[in-house]
């Protein structure tokens, strides 16, 4: 081969890999939309923590996206070069388009795509954890991870979504999550299909409603409990109210009508927790 | 007058209310940034609700901003003929001004211009009530206006803000009050002068952080009491740890170090509040 054959030969595939990789960063780009996350079964992470996180939970990552003139951590680089050993394909590309594919101010070089996780509602054995969530309609994605974090720190398993709502894949919901979206687990089904599940399988199903009967906090909660929460001040449609066992309202006073739904699900996961630690190490 | 010389008057006038209707809409603009709201002690909300609120809490409007096509309300517009009567200056412009001014995806036409309401600590008398916030860092307006909604839930008073943090007025944290931002109450002070404040008050001044000494849940909580609330992972300082007369944890399991601030700040209130209730109506 001559020298200019070679030239041409190393330029034809720098252009090729420079489109295998542009490539690739479209369909990172293209998974914030739901309908890409929904088709593909990923998502896109971003930051060290998050990073982080994901290995430490065992999840493979697809690919990593490095960006090095932004990377300072040393705990960073070593994690980026254990991935290349395990063979994780790795996409390296300048600061300006990690800024662009970033969501945050001060973005830290590192970001991965990782696939999601669901379970079906016949896997999971609700009477292991302190609690389930289950959820219907959050208008918040950030509200959605805060909740998930909050679920994570009292021990919560996780969160059965009814029908088609928010995705918890959502970037600001991971986000929020801190990282729980890694150890949270996650179901999804029809509120038929749930209906079936819940008279087949014996477990303490809580709804929240402002003008429910009973004081949240003088009901004694039993596992395995499904904690369902409904939309800030809507709250549960007639048709799940009528599948809870019990109805519960956190009293408010003053003129307020409504609390942000993290804080009640927060409020509500707390009073589970704060039974359950008195249950084990009685005063 | 000729006609010409009264069309060219008319003309002239038009043109001077115009001008002067502009110069109000920048003023309003402006009140975005923290320095504008600074400067003329001013701030704008938006949606009948707020409005609602604000008149309800006999807070007098500035001004009045109103869209007639796309105020659908009948309550909405006897609240402006209300406000005309009462000579509030009311703004009348069209759905394109309004949605340019407007940070909400389907404007309700109705937004005021109302002055901040601030107190000295000296004013407080903090024994009335069930608990006052005290906070230092918030990183996001969004989770100040969610704290000012449970505190509000739970009969709180309101938040000391030390030293120059983050202003209850911005409009993101307006909006997630949910109306909270009219009859909750503020205080902006120094450190320096809280410590000296503190020397000469007795309350218990409750701080929290995620390595206390003292489960949050087994205190028995005094009146007066003001809750310091740290920043998210952060938590207090040393200096404002020290001011306090106990530091308590919220407990928390699994890998979670840290708990959302508004959720942390609901944990804790509603604490107070259960043990209020319990002593006010004991089982």
């Amino acid at each position: 081969m001559t020298s200019s054959a070679t030239s041409h030969a190393r330029s034809r595939h720098v252009s090729a890999r420079s489109n295998q990789q542009h490539a690739r960063l479209q369909r990172i780009y293209a998974l914030r939309t739901r309908e890409e996350r929904q088709r593909t079964g990923l998502y896109y992470v971003e930051g060290l923590r998050f990073v982080a996180h994901a290995v430490q939970h065992h999840i493979p990552l697809e690919t990593l996206v490095v960006c090095h003139s932004l990377l300072d951590h040393p705990f960073a680089y070593r994690l980026v070069q254990q991935q290349k050993q395990l063979g994780t394909p790795v996409v390296e590309v300048p600061a300006a388009v990690f800024r662009d594919l970033s969501r945050v101010l001060e973005p830290q070089g590192i970001g991965a795509v990782v696939r999601q996780r669901w379970e079906s509602l016949e896997e999971i054995r609700p009477d292991a954890e302190l609690c389930w969530l289950a959820l219907q309609t959050v208008n918040s994605p950030g509200n959605l991870g805060t909740m998930l974090r909050t679920s994570e720190a009292v021990g919560g398993a996780g969160v059965v979504l009814l029908d088609n709502s928010i995705d918890p894949y959502d970037p600001a919901a991971v986000r929020s999550t801190m990282g729980a979206i890694f150890s949270q687990r996650f179901v999804r089904i029809s509120i038929a299909a749930f209906k079936r599940w819940k008279q087949h399988h014996r477990c303490m199903l809580v709804g929240t409603s402002p003008s429910a009967p009973h004081d949240y906090h003088a009901v004694t909660y039993q596992r395995p409990t499904l904690l369902l929460m409904g939309e800030e001040r809507k709250g549960l449609p007639q048709e799940l109210q009528a599948l809870c066992d019990i109805m519960v309202r956190i009293p408010m006073v003053g003129e307020t009508d409504s609390l942000n739904l993290a804080i009640a699900t927060g409020i509500m996961v707390y009073e589970l927790f704060n039974q359950s630690r008195l249950n084990n190490n009685p005063c």
